[in-house]
């Protein structure tokens, strides 16, 4: 297990899905920030379940318990930890899991990796609910980079093949992102937002699945974050979006598009603004030359596979049995995890950011 | 800078397109493997230019100097630093990089990060050349890697709209892998292999650059490679395929193509095949569940971007003239830079796989 | 802050002293150990205070309580968390702390640091209470070490003048260790610890306090710890011992004394022990050659200073009446914190050993 | 191996005493530092041998060559890679060191560490001339801490029993440093240092040898540096310094005598000097509280063990003979290499305190 993330700005997350509870350790935290502890349970609202009629109706409280870190209202230099209890803790028997490995799910990996000692209880240590802390501590980032200027937001682009608009990868601004997060469902274009629910709901009816495309955005960088040659931009945000559970796919700027372009097409002029400021003109490096954001909004799109957890009988082994047999897993589970994940996505990159200007 | 990767196979990297040496050090090879640098040298040569008609036709030798770390031999458990010379110091003036920062390349960023300081020669810190020393690092990584029945490689899946085969990620063997990456140009289908090059030869002519998608797999991986929530396979691969200059999408399994589909279609059933080894039918997941090997074929694609580097005329601005400018790349430059990426992006997967081989 | 230790074993201590609580999480601990928390109690309770009649009598509970990472009494593969609560926040006034610094605490170096946001009370991070965490986390290392044959003990090599015996460097056994570090006042001799616990009562009323050395040892290592050039032995486990409160002194093997032989005395001659095993006639080394253990018993001795924290009058400066000023620190302190910090010692060296242990 | 230190500022020793070379990656320097290379050099020379006629009369070039990180005189962001080119190389025998451990060297522990693959010559990566690529880094370090006003020196405190006076803890000043530093035998008595030289002379005529203790010290420093809890500036210093060979004590401050101390002497009073800056009338802390700088001198001592290289027959185990044997240690090697390990030490605390400095 390597449950810690970053360099100046470590976050280290714990708790399995029945633990006693689950949390996050945030060590080097600039001293003095003031965090409005509101806002974040708010944030968090956004990713906790039960909120939509299209998600699993299970309740969690999510309400973060502040255990150190905080004095006064701010930050003291001390290490910021935040508990949240589990409620659910015993509730049903799970054996099943470890004798028949979900498909799709880590039931077989981590058995075979930690030799069947591993918490299989509602998937453990690889829960979706362990982005949970990792919202909170996104919250918090978010708070402090808020104050340097910088906004992160993002929205859903596609569920299967139902897609919103793009952002405007040159003119977007922190109000827009605001715009966007602030709605129940996050689209641009709510016709769009209409339709992807719709069809949340027909997959749900039918007992199947479905994935989509997360849209994220900064504004606000200054020109000169990141850490090339292992800790560029690209690679530091890709090391953090590839722990949330169910991403398959990730791309920055234009992306896979790219190789779509010519270089005369896809090579984004350079001019100075009515201000005197540098831009480009066109936005396809999605905001990192180098791996160093060039001042341009930051963009990226993350794919998410369909929730692996269906209620149909699939194929799997019996661990226990040595033969094939055949698995349901029972229990409400959201038919698209995509719109819970939009919040989890921009806790991801608010990590990352807030770490890489504090190595600056 | 953070030129460092890994954990207990940690590289550094070190050098610049104009200084003295390039190079890499690599600390925490477990001792006693032999290294077959005839094999090394082989290997690297798929990347160095001036190999192809269609790649640029300036000569790097390329051969690494073995510094320390061998010792008959063998890896002896000090760290292995190699380096290779660069030839070409000091001959042409580069300092217009500095005044007119090129579109699609870190002239600008790193202007502004370093404050002026950079090495702008060549690109720095941040050409291409300095996947010369990671390719090394993989090559050494690989052979150890082979010896434990791993066996990695990679193909160009597309120039622009042009596409080879996709890797059967169910039957793929080491053999197969090998068998491509054998070839003068790497990909299944030798007739779009051939369609790729004419378009690079076309685009050369007109003073323009494309880009493409490679894909890379390893079979043989054991099952239980991954040190999630934070070095998942997904994340550690990310964080240094990122590193690869002109790298801008990633995915893993079918990715992106995973929104498209159900989960009770994206889901792969886990069986018992006719050794009584446990295979999934389908392998949507590309070999990785929760950030875990499967034990399944590791797949995954990277998408690079057009070389930034061309000749026609382009539009910037000038850092101490404070107004708009033009440039033009001068000398040649690779039109496409995908064929001479392949061996970088197996190398990079290379030294994550041993990575968290030995951190099992 | 950086309250991160390790690298296979990572630990992440957080809280303050008047937090709402104090605790660590470890990643990186092998699945499938088990756990016996009644064990680690009783270790805990040796640094307890209250216990003696020469310690402070404040009561502190100090019951862990574990969040994560165990799952039907063994580790489980996700990070391990346990918590102790604190029950004693908001019960007096700090503020003094912040106006008049105490000497030798760190009340002026941490209001520098952190701005003026630091959390005073009680030491805030910097507060003897951290140690507990430490504690906990050394104790599960401990039962892990002791599977595989290792032992790790501590006892008080002096009180100011006092002195007890050194450890057997040679022929010391795990049953030794754990007959000292069994008694309620671990010396090996015990009219020597008499002698102790009536200086540290005569300082006690006086409002005086005293320091002392803490001798370790650590028996049943294997041949092959420690990673050199920098997480040798020694270096890595200075690195956390200076971490406890009030350490400033550390030496390996006769470490000063070294200084006062000829080589051809202090160089520990080989020679093939009556089982053909590899052992040395002395051990002037200390149980490690080049930064890697021997084999044989790894000895070590840690000076603390005497407690900042007495009662006199004493002079210092106002923060912000910007003049000379005095301070008494209020309040019952152990008048020689030696005795709570053997386990603690232990423990550090148990988390270091653990994790060198699994590097290897 | 571990052989990479440091946070913000990394380095990389790399090397074996007979490999082609050793050298150093510096990552994370500042840009924009003019280095100058004549003084870094002064600064090895210090280190290198056969320049004492107490020293060993071997001749090591010691030049060191930079291969990349530096441009126009100046670091440039880019990883700073220096080497030093070993000459001696395949010059002589050194299969006995593997068959005959030698007593007090890491031959032993390397030899079942790395299973017999270790490069045993010269003592391979454990030598002391490993220490040239550390001194490079110091000299490199010690150059941009001067320019914010941060002194670093050293000076021989005793051979064995012959003593130098000891640095005025309190009013030290820099150009104190310089001076000591500046000497052929850096002792503040010049008498004391001849007494030493003629010990030293005494010990190498009956092919013995001794060690002593150096005490170093830093002024200049801000109030703030230190990263408790695990990198404060007794733990990262502590993990630097006890990879230098041979060391096997430290203490900071009164360090062990602090011991002998009652908390009212041994608290040091703070009080605002004539400048209104606060100060401490006395420095038993050695300029460290809780772990952080407060802005006094830093004062520490490293005790370094005889060298374990005599020419006189020891006792020695044969590992392919499985008996008991003896060895001599052919070759001269110093009979103390405390005159040579000053600027060592001197380096060691530059590297780690120019980290620190980077991580405030």
């Amino acid at each position: 297990m390597s449950s810690k993330f970053g360099h100046r700005i470590q976050i280290s997350v714990f708790g399995q899905s029945h633990s006693q509870a689950i949390g996050v350790v945030i060590d080097g935290l600039p001293a003095g920030e003031r965090i409005d502890l509101d806002q974040v349970q708010a944030f968090m609202k956004r990713r906790a379940p039960g909120r939509h009629p299209y998600a699993t109706p299970r309740k969690e409280t999510d309400t973060p318990e502040i255990l150190s870190g905080l004095f006064e209202g701010r930050t003291c230099g001390a290490p910021l930890c935040a508990v949240i209890h589990n409620t659910n803790a015993h509730s049903k028997d799970y054996s099943n899991l470890i004798k028949t490995p979900r498909p799709g799910h880590a039931d077989y990996t981590a058995a075979i990796k930690y030799h069947g000692f591993q918490d299989y209880r509602g998937g453990g240590h690889f829960s979706g609910r362990l982005t949970a802390p990792l919202c909170f501590a996104g919250a918090v980032c978010m708070q402090i980079l808020a104050r340097k200027g910088i906004q992160i937001g993002a929205h859903i682009l596609s569920i299967k093949q139902v897609r919103d608009l793009s952002f405007d990868a040159i003119h977007m601004t922190a109000k827009d992102l605001q715009a966007v997060t602030s709605k129940e469902f996050p689209t641009l274009d709510d016709e769009a937002g209409r339709k992807m629910q719709k069809l949340i709901e027909d997959v749900r009816l039918v007992q199947d699945s479905v994935g989509g495309v997360i849209e994220a955005a900064a504004v606000g960088l200054p020109v000169g974050l990141g850490e090339p040659m292992f800790d560029g931009l690209e690679s530091h945000l890709a090391s953090i979006l590839y722990a949330i559970p169910a991403v398959k796919g990730l791309e920055f700027g234009n992306g896979f598009g790219a190789t779509m372009l010519y270089g005369s097409e896809n090579n984004d002029p350079f001019y100075y603004d009515e201000n005197g400021m540098i831009k480009t003109k066109t936005n396809h490096h999605g905001g990192s030359l180098g791996g160093i954001s060039s001042g341009m909004p930051l963009t990226l799109r993350v794919a998410f596979k369909p929730t692996p957890s269906i209620s149909q009988e699939q194929q799997t082994v019996g661990l226990e049995s040595g033969k094939n047999e055949t698995v349901r897993v029972i229990g409400r589970h959201d038919p698209c995890i995509v719109p819970r994940a939009v919040p989890c996505v921009e806790a991801a990159v608010a990590v990352a950011l807030l770490d890489l200007y504090e190595m600056k």
